[in-house]
């Protein structure tokens, strides 16, 4: 079989050098502040592409699994370093590609995020402490999770480095674990990922690592997708991004046994308790609406349903929320399709019955809509609970106002997974309406936060970016913090009377560092195994 | 719809109570030491009798979420003395049903296994470190793992107490973290099953725990089993069987979205390399004929395929092994489906060409048949590796003789994930060559084993009795050893902001019980926040 390759497109990052891709297809980016295509070409690789890319990953690995940590995480401030230096660069592409402003947002937010992130996975790589060890000296049993195999990444389209297929978060987990990534570009910013990946090769040679520790294609067909993610060869996929295109790749890994990590949707119920609006609902306008438009409302954890109880108190909020919507100038959306989808959205809670306060309308010129605001009651949400949990992607949010506490507590309980929940109570208030909403939300979050939005995610130890199902595939990974998102990418294995020269590093008798913390029969230290 | 109730089987246990099933259909054990049927009969659940279930589970969550961890480690302390109080008739039946001996099998090891893993379960739902707790004080969020909501247990045939899914690992790993239990008994051993039911509703009286804790069902239908699994309103599943029937479940319940954890089948590679034979070749015969045939081979972690390099001293090893296996009598099988299996598994090794070298012969009267031990070359392997990767579950080894050392490394190479791999070298060898072997074993196995055959498989905070797929369905969970067992069936929960009264205990500022492991801005410590 002989695959054509494309010399019209931008190569292909595979084994360590850039070459043209066995394609025989491309696709372009659309730069939404203008509505026009951007002229360079991207193509779109076969399976002989992806199949290189896995031989060459799986040789990197067994390599990775020979390297001391110290070098992974010398990589990994290495690029940090070369990303700060391109800075400049990075931020015009994905400008360009997003339309996400270059500052604050890009330049001043999101790229120091990303480094700091990629500092904090260094930090973690070389102090070993992700990797659980347990350690029990009267039965000769040392356990502690190690590097997978190859990991795919899937990054989305709203986060273009801070998620980024090779420079976000996953891509920084599975390589402090010491996995090499196949990343594969968010179609809508290629460019972006490009420039990425190139310093990811010239860091990688610096400090002498694999060259494919870290490979890039931009697309592949839906089924070289599916076949990638369900591949003997590979360890695990991390996605981010739309709800069907994430289902699709997980039935194909589940069937072959391959795990993957989902950041599918999620529609962030915020809780706003009657005690709360009573006391200070200029404030909850104030925060609801800052948070719920920020970045055009294309987060993750944006707050698209806002839960209320009827009252002249919430009739006012949402009078005052509509005329924020209406006289704030609409946000760039990042792509047609983006676009396009939060269209169909607001169309189907149309539909469905929600009424349209404010907004909807295209904006002309730029990939935008203007600031929208959708109000049901909690009967009609409990009469098609699914449909109203419809993710409007963007700069649109739906209130659902209750008739009464139980019946709020009954549209709690008819809610899917979400990465966040927010509840709202007055400063003083007793406890009892807190408990009464916090017992059905919590089960149903991965964060709950107390008179807080959701949009800001910490990368902290203590984060939690995942929740149940469908917001992710597991609910008990997190997608953002260190180092517990690096246990995704990594393997529990148990060490049975292993010979102690033998072990792994972080299992032998020497803390290995002087300060990796280890659990020796059942007390955490930093302490040598006596 | 009216379903008839079935009032000559035996009841299943549902919402605290005994109770006629929804059934209309019904099965009965096989005794093994003699073929003959069991007379008392058992119902086939329809989905009613699982629909009951899971709505008396889901309330006794929302319970289960408001009690004290203490009174949950009550009841299994009680549980293991009512269980310890009751060991004769418990023997009793499982002996009848699985043909396992009185003892020293069930009566002086199994059944102290069990109710120490309960004990050791409490344990650790009192402590509270099982939850993992991170707290950041300067970002103001703290995260643990909690209770994930109902849990479906479906036990193995060949450990009717450790494993059993109303006394064993899951199910004591699933109530510790706060979850109540579906048990799905095993069908070969439904009495003993209904006994520890028994036993437990007890318990739960005892302390005053919500009756729908545990609750019993013996059998569905496939597609009903597999509707459990996915049901919106199970919180995860664990499954310990036959790789057929856990991937049927495991595509259920993936497709739902909903965790399920699966012990399927593995081979278990014991790999000699031949400074080890020239070493101590007596002792090893020895250490592999009692591990191969004891409990009958019917053990998950049994070590079914052993991997030699062509010599004299192989010639030797296989020949003294065969003698022993001609020579010792053989056990009783579980079950006539087991008998059956084995044949077919056997039938299917002989048929691909492997040489059979002793055994294979049926036993009349029991359910049994000869120790069997069978051969290939390196060769004949890695042309048809995965057929010689099948499990024959039962007293049976395939033994490989590749050429060399590199054919070994290929042979490793070719293997599916397995729970265990164990390799034996010379005492003083030099390392090159283990080495060499452990770098292709290693990422194939859940634990790695030297100088020591995989039977024993203590329940240590360092153990992990797991392994990549398909030996599993997820490479990062183990399934014995507390308290990482207990992590499998709960959801992390980020707390952001959330006002210190209203945190899980597990996060408050002062440590619950003065002994709770926590990691507080970066340290693990036992203390109180500052």
């Amino acid at each position: 079989m002989s695959i054509p390759c494309n010399p019209t497109c931008q190569p292909v990052l595979i084994a360590g050098s850039w070459q043209a891709a066995a394609s025989t297809e491309s696709f372009r980016a659309t730069d939404p502040n203008s509505n026009r295509p951007i002229p360079r070409q991207y193509p779109v690789s076969g399976w002989a592409d992806v199949s290189a890319a896995l031989d060459a990953a799986v040789a990197a690995y067994d390599r990775l699994r020979a390297t001391d940590p110290a070098r992974i995480a010398d990589f990994l401030e290495t690029y940090a370093r070369l990303i700060d230096d391109a800075a400049a660069s990075l931020v015009d592409a994905a400008h360009q590609e997003t339309g996400l402003p270059r500052a604050p947002r890009l330049a001043e937010v999101e790229l120091p995020r990303t480094t700091g992130q990629l500092r904090l996975a260094a930090a973690a790589a070389r102090d070993g402490s992700w990797t659980l060890p347990v350690i029990d000296t009267r039965n000769g049993l040392r356990s502690c999770y190690e590097s997978l195999g190859p990991v795919a990444v899937f990054g989305p389209n709203n986060f273009p480095f801070a998620f980024g297929s090779a420079s976000g978060g996953d891509f920084a987990a599975a390589i402090a674990a010491g996995n090499p990534v196949i990343a594969k570009a968010n179609t809508s910013h290629p460019e972006t990922t490009r420039r990425f990946a190139d310093l990811a090769v010239a860091a990688l040679a610096e400090t002498d690592m694999p060259p494919a520790t870290v490979q890039l294609i931009y697309r592949t067909s839906h089924a070289d997708g599916e076949r990638l993610v369900g591949d003997p060869r590979l360890g695990a996929s991390g996605y981010t991004g739309s709800r069907q295109a994430g289902l699709a790749l997980k039935g194909a890994a589940d069937a072959a046994g391959n795990p993957i990590y989902l950041e599918l949707s999620s529609v962030n119920p915020v809780v706003i308790a009657p005690s709360a609006l009573a006391e200070r609902l200029d404030a909850l306008v104030d925060e609801f609406t800052h948070s719920a438009l920020l970045g055009t409302g294309q987060f993750c954890t944006n707050p698209g349903l806002v839960l209320l109880v009827r009252g002249p108190a919430s009739d006012a909020f949402i009078q005052a929320v509509r005329d924020r919507y209406a006289a704030t100038a609409p946000g760039t959306l990042l792509s047609p399709s983006v676009n396009q989808s939060l269209e169909r959205s607001i169309d189907t809670l149309v539909q469905a019955g929600a009424r349209l306060l404010v907004g909807g309308e295209p904006v002309i010129g730029r990939c935008a809509r203007t600031n929208t605001l959708l109000s049901v009651t909690g009967a009609q949400f409990l009469g098609d609970s699914a449909v109203f949990q419809t993710e409007a992607f963007g700069n649109a949010a739906l209130i659902v106002v209750a008739e009464s506490i139980p019946q709020l507590v009954q549209v709690i309980e008819s809610l899917e997974g979400s990465l966040t929940g927010s509840l709202y109570t007055a400063s003083h208030a007793e406890d009892d309406e807190y408990h009464r909403l916090a017992r059905v939300l919590t089960p149903r979050v991965g964060r709950l936060l107390n008179d807080k939005m959701p949009t800001g995610v910490a990368v902290s130890p203590a984060m939690n970016h995942g929740g149940p199902y469908p917001a992710t595939g597991h609910p008990g990974f997190t997608a953002v913090g260190l180092p517990a998102s690096i246990r995704r990418f990594a393997k529990l294995t148990c060490y049975d009377h292993v010979r102690e020269p033998r072990l792994p590093r972080w299992l032998r008798d020497r803390n290995p560092t002087g300060s990796t913390w280890r659990c020796i029969d059942g007390d955490w230290s930093t302490a040598d195994v006596p």
